[in-house]
């Protein structure tokens, strides 16, 4: 993502993502290491970029919310920590450096998951202490902690990754895709957004709107990604390519081929740009973010 | 533990602790089999129970306090299940019955795992919801929940943890010793007893003296732990003994002998009842927790 904005608010989260985890003992040090190094990765940050962007365009300040990005940045992260072990994918390589668990082994891998999982509520929980005479700002740090949960846990992001784990190696049904996508990916995506939406102070009708952006540019980043294990470069990428089809993985491109899902994307980003068109005179990151991904070669 | 309150608030929780697990759709029906396999396991459901009964003491209604308990059990048992993983301690029995990797292979249990984390913060963030126009109500669980996410963290009981394995095969000092009790268990029943009694709405003097018992306990607790590891009877304890000596793993009997563990252990419990001293008229079922913990079997 090259537009400015993004490139502005990638920034912000760079700078602050260390700050909100707990500071921790010296003889707990291997575990922030181990957390650190898999946030400075050098990821996209997609996720708290769009959680930063809704609460502005709310309305909302981005600095308050910084606590939140970076919670969902640490769920993200765990996510990958935990997902490229041996018992799962058994992934060595991710964003060009060596995984979590080839750096650190295993069980600090799997802790490091626990902990960055951790630290997002506890972040998350601590900044919302400081609201506790505010009763208009407590209800929207509530609010948006509840979406973050619900879209990480067992109706999201986890829904999503069990139902992919357990469609590998078989024939897989448009409707098991369809809710792998719609809970391993977009659901964490749609979070972020709904999370800034409610700490920038959103009404339902721009929430609503928001969602259907969220969950239309959420899919076709999923589809992109199987479209780029597919044919993408590996140097860009930072991976290895064609684990999807070895592992035969339940994906898109696998499923339907390149050129329809090239053409899904496309119909996908449409929608996301439809769903925000009542707010295009300050939509403009919006749309620009929802082309830029489906341009995307890493 | 027999003590009648004790039984009647474990009977509580096991009625519910199922109840506040997000419902989770058919296709990941699998994922609730894993968590639902580990919660239902038989537990002493000592955390939750703790919870409950610093509400009561402290003037609140248990009842209100039930998913603030069930996250705390959440919490313990997918600790359970990452810690007894291959990568970790590599235990095939737990409370009788295999361990949860063992019965679903490793890449559900890690999912369970992080299925339990995050259900409990959606459960009691879902709670939260009911009280955005209660100020006092919210207030109290805003806290709460930070004692938690605190105490299960990376200055809790994942620091415990990751000191734990670091300890292993090595010469431990008693500073490391001490951290890595303080942490790996203490911590949580703290942040039970913590939780329940902000939910009551204790004031800081109680709140002070709960935490000192609470402290007090729960090394205890470690302690006894590590004693039946060395002498106990497999059979009640449901699980293997003598692991943590194959392992080298650092724990009191192992450094200093079984005679000045159980020493340990009387002093400790000696400081919990003290520290409760000031509410003896009402504080009975702590007085008699603290006794029965010591002399525990299983």
């Amino acid at each position: 993502m090259q537009n400015e904005e993004y490139l502005r608010l990638k920034g912000l989260m760079e700078e602050h993502v260390l700050y909100f985890l707990p500071e921790v003992d010296r003889k707990s040090y291997t575990l922030y290491e181990a957390m650190a190094y898999s946030l400075n990765a050098g990821g996209k940050m997609l996720r708290p970029v769009l959680l930063l962007a809704a609460c502005d365009f709310c309305g909302g300040d981005e600095k308050l919310a910084l606590p939140y990005a970076c919670a969902i940045e640490y769920i993200h992260t765990y996510s990958l920590i935990h997902d490229d072990l041996p018992a799962m994918d058994n992934d060595d390589l991710r964003r060009g450096i060596p995984t979590n668990h080839k750096v650190f082994g295993e069980a600090v891998a799997i802790l490091a998951g626990d902990g960055l999982l951790t630290s997002a509520f506890e972040a998350m929980n601590k900044d919302m202490l400081l609201y506790l005479d505010n009763m208009e700002k407590l209800k929207r740090r509530v609010r948006a902690v509840y979406e973050i949960s619900k879209g990480a846990g067992c109706r999201g992001m986890i829904a999503g990754q069990i139902a992919d784990i357990e469609a590998e190696n078989k024939e897989c049904t448009k409707e098991i895709l369809d809710y792998i996508h719609l809970n391993k990916t977009a659901a964490l995506i749609k979070a972020a957004i709904r999370a800034g939406a409610h700490l920038g102070g959103a009404d339902k009708e721009t929430l609503d709107n928001l969602d259907e952006y969220a969950e239309n540019i959420g899919l076709a980043f999923q589809i992109m990604d199987d479209v780029l294990d597919l044919s993408g470069d590996e140097e860009l990428l930072g991976k290895k390519t064609g684990s999807d089809k070895s592992k035969m993985k339940a994906t898109y491109p696998c499923r339907y081929g390149l050129p329809e899902s090239i053409d899904k994307i496309k119909e996908l980003t449409d929608n996301a740009k439809r769903a925000i068109e009542p707010y295009y005179d300050n939509a403009e990151f919006f749309v620009k973010l929802a082309d830029e991904l489906a341009d995307r070669v890493r």
